[in-house]
């Protein structure tokens, strides 16, 4: 047989591998105190330069308390519940008693149990409502809102005055009129407690989700907490939680105690879990319990695949590759087999109910979505996305935040096509695409073909880019594969914010390359998305401590450095070589050309 | 001190490392053999596939002899000369003796000797014309044009009649024409007579580039012969040699007689070498002796910065990273420190006469390319892009083959504009790119952020891509790096391919994913870019032979497995289920929603 479930790690070790959480080079943790609430404080990494000319660099900062020097961290007690004071202080919540499961058997939930003390549950009190999209509605700035206004002014901090000016700040007054109208959302589920509440919007800087989880056949408990950490630190915006195995309920416990970002699940797994893997035998009372248990958890969004409608599924079956989305096909072979619509869609009211009590986050989910550069933007796709915008709209009236998730596999001359639709169906809710990957001939680099789609989507206005990493299509991602996706997708979302004019954005390459023309080496390397690894090629080449001061590099050797050169003409130039060069232009820098 | 040459290996092993050669799985060379010319037989590569249904994929191959399994190459003696015999047919062509070289000193000319008795060299009869592109102009088809309008056809032969019909085919009239009209070119030296000739324009498969080369600091000569059998073996279509180091001489001969790529150089690095580094010493007279020594070695192309004049010098003054480009910064320095203009510029037109001797193609350098973000789309840029385009209509008017290099770092808004102005002012001569990076914030990992820039300006028009590898900016690649950097870029070439509708290019993606959805695994790795890492990556999760046939696979195992569940819906599709699903539709599909 080929499942291998290992045995769990018993967590005997508490403590954290210092290898996850230690400060990235020359970086400290520091907190932006909100002036609007006192209970409110933001964490940012600070770069500190090697330039006396030059203030440090004050950056967004995914990594949680992990990485704060003066905080340590036990697995087994989580992180610090920070916004259950915030809850608390809502009066429009109430503490709940934790469901009673009746389809969770014993025989599906195993696992080493989270061993804090139970957590309390917090929802809406009956008739009131908790969304972050309500109170924007009603003109009131929350917590969550300041919080994320503040992350967003990422590298202004140190450099108001000079390179950006007030009204180049975000401010929480924007961030309430986009979640109110439902172009952002904040995944912020009121029992994740242990949150650092972030923006997703296409106004807002470009993030990304790393998606982790083990599957029947690999992986333990401690390995996904460990990747959850490892992903944050390198850069991820939210994560979510794809297991499929017998622990899924513990292992969820034990990644949301121990996550400050949005943990994302998809909740057919888990039901098709409760039902011993029969499609057929999915209920829509199986799916309901599982949402429950999965919002007491503390879930930020929920992927439900309410858009895969019965008479869709036939647009399929002429495709190269069918259905690829896990949860898609799942729905898909349910419809089939009961000759009856999605439940998911007919029950989408009953959901909505649900969801807004915890003001959790639908991510509606592409369960048609091209698994091939073939089959990209076809009728299955479209018809699928249309239904999505009709979701959406339902949504909104019940004032809960909505994201739409998106392909796949698409060819660059049809990736603008992508968002249009998406814009045009969805009225401008954020998306959220996997990829797409541009083509499908470089398994074990598909990090790569799909950085490609990414970046650009991003530009064109998707919010938030799913990461792959070199082992889809072929396995799955060990730590080290995480780290490469992860700087990827931070690499696709950068780009893209630059494109979209992101002032901050472009400042931290402006610094960077600055540094590069300076010669300052270190300066480069810390301010670089993955130091150590710029670091450890530079060393393969020129190993010498000397070297990372020297005026040139292994490229070129000192003869040939551009940069050298350049910092001689510029002096030279600056000498009045200007007027020189002036005059030459009228005696005859023209002669040659004109003459043939 | 850093510097640490290494003495040059000494060849003591004739033969190739196996690593380099052998052929890649389930594939072997094969030649189609030109209906019009009898010496004329084009090799490609063969994948067999392990489906009886389809026949095997013909896909073009760079890698030269060497992977054919009845070749045994021997590094001394060189690859075999098998367009020498077309070179003797042509009437124009006379036999030369070697130039003496006055200014090539000893001491510049280390390094172990190429040891094959000394090749036969070539040069047009005086007053005859011999380039390609004069005998396109004359309506003549040559054994180039020929050659590469049969590899051009890549993935149909095997398909003619299924997928492809005739006039789907690239056609040696096709490839005259454009190159006629400047829109492509064949760099093809007559003294590169181990050459297989390859075409690069817009309306061909996008190609990518390898630079390769020691510097004063790092590398040996058999190191860089092994870098280009390497980087050839997984696709790079043409390769640079861009040493600068003391043995420049005899590493470009070892470098040409192993090569069947074509082979350019930035002659001006050698130049340098022969005024000791000191850019004010340069001549015309070092540099034309340079040329001459190169055109008989059998150089293809040549960068030439003959467009960086005077005057656009100080446009880089206030740039972030001044002048990044390494000829271009030498060059700059020449023509302050004498305030003269560039020598490359005023003496264009004898250049002209050389190159046309041997048919050597000019690869027009882009000098003031931007080296950051910021300074993208400056003036500088494209002052000597205007520039470039009037060298380049001068060159044609005496029948040289031009290309126009491009950036360089580039935000991808930004992108297009490069294209369109390239076009515009050079008439669609080919454009050949070094990326664009699309951010400066990721040192380690710029194979990825220039290749996001690279698919898009494929896309957009670029006829081929030089690659960027994960070394950029931090040190010189090694084989892993190269290996790495030319796969990065054939995805960006296929991805571009794709997007400009390229049948052959979908044709094998389509195979591909047939391969994914039918769980023919080895099909799936051995129609990759990489057969050998996606392999590896796939049996790194699941191990056991078993899998490669098993019907699902580590990343959902077998109960969730969406391709496993869409076989099952397409079987129960076809079965009558979309009259069923036809009459839901009416009974009650939209019942939800519209009741809201």
């Amino acid at each position: 047989m080929l499942k291998r479930l290992k045995p769990d790690n018993n967590f005997k070790k508490d403590k954290v591998d210092p290898d996850l959480t230690k400060a990235l080079p020359a970086s400290r943790k520091i907190y932006i105190k909100s002036k609007r609430f006192d209970d409110v404080s933001v964490p940012m990494r600070e770069i500190k330069l090697n330039d006396a000319s030059t203030p440090s660099l004050i950056v967004y900062d995914t990594s949680g308390k992990f990485t704060d020097e003066n905080y340590e961290h036990d697995l087994k007690i989580g992180l610090p519940k920070v916004r259950q004071e915030w809850v608390l202080k809502q009066t429009n919540i109430e503490n709940k008693q934790r469901t009673k499961l009746k389809y969770l058997k014993p025989s599906n939930n195993l696992g080493e149990k989270f061993l804090n003390k139970p957590q309390k549950i917090f929802c809406a009190k009956k008739g009131t409502e908790i969304t972050q999209m309500y109170f924007a509605k009603q003109g009131i700035i929350t917590r969550e809102m300041e919080y994320c206004a503040i992350r967003e002014n990422e590298g202004r901090e140190n450099y108001l005055g000079k390179e950006f000016k007030k009204n180049d700040l975000v401010t929480p007054e924007f961030v309430r009129n986009e979640i109110a109208n439902g172009r952002a959302i904040i995944p912020s589920n009121i029992n994740h407690s242990e949150l650092e509440p972030m923006i997703i919007g296409k106004n807002f800087l470009v993030k990304i989700n790393a998606n982790i989880g083990n599957s029947a056949v690999w992986s333990s408990t401690k390995e996904e907490v460990e990747k959850l950490i490892w992903a944050t630190r390198w850069g991820s915006d939210t994560v979510m939680d794809l297991s499929t195995g017998k622990n899924i309920h513990n292992m969820r416990e034990w990644i949301i105690r121990n996550s400050p970002v949005p943990i994302g699940t998809v909740p057919i797994y888990q039901a098709l879990e409760k039902v011993d893997g029969i499609a057929e035998e999915l209920t829509w009372d199986v799916f309901k319990e599982t949402l429950i248990e999965q919002a007491e958890q503390g879930v930020d969004y929920f992927t439900i695949h309410a858009g895969v409608k019965l008479k869709y599924i036939p647009l399929t079956t002429d495709r190269i590759t069918g259905i690829v989305s896990r949860g898609g096909s799942i729905i898909a072979k349910w419809c089939l087999a009961h000759h009856k619509e999605n439940f998911l869609y007919t029950h989408f009211e009953e959901m909505c109910e649900l969801l807004k009590s915890y003001d959790i986050s639908y991510s509606l989910g592409d369960g048609l979505r091209p698994g091939s550069i073939k089959d990209a933007n076809d009728n299955a796709q479209f018809a699928e996305l249309k239904t999505l915008g009709e979701l959406t709209k339902f949504a909104w009236k019940k004032n809960i935040q909505v994201m739409i998730e998106g392909p796949g596999h698409v060819p660059m001359h049809l990736i603008k096509d992508n968002m249009n639709k998406q814009e045009q169906y969805c009225d401008d809710a954020p998306f959220y695409t996997l990829g797409p990957l541009t083509t499908d001939i470089a398994p074990g680099y598909d990090h790569i073909t799909s950085a490609i789609g990414a970046a650009m989507i991003g530009w064109f206005g998707t919010s938030m880019l799913c990461y792959v990493t070199p082992k889809e299509h072929l396995g799955l991602p060990n730590k080290n594969d995480v780290r490469i996706g992860v700087i990827t997708y931070k690499i696709a979302a950068h780009a893209a914010d630059l494109a979209k004019n992101n002032k901050g954005a472009y400042h931290r390459d402006n610094l960077l390359s600055k540094a590069r023309f300076e010669f300052r080496w270190i300066d480069q390397f810390n301010l670089s998305l993955d130091p150590e690894t710029a670091m450890e090629f530079h060393d393969q080449t020129l190993p010498a401590e000397g070297a990372k001061v020297a005026h040139f590099c292994s490229m070129c050797g000192p003869k040939f450095c551009s940069m050298k050169i350049s910092h001689e003409i510029k002096s030279e130039t600056k000498k009045g070589l200007k007027n020189m060069s002036e005059k030459f232009k009228k005696l005859g820098s023209e002669l040659y050309i004109k003459k043939t």
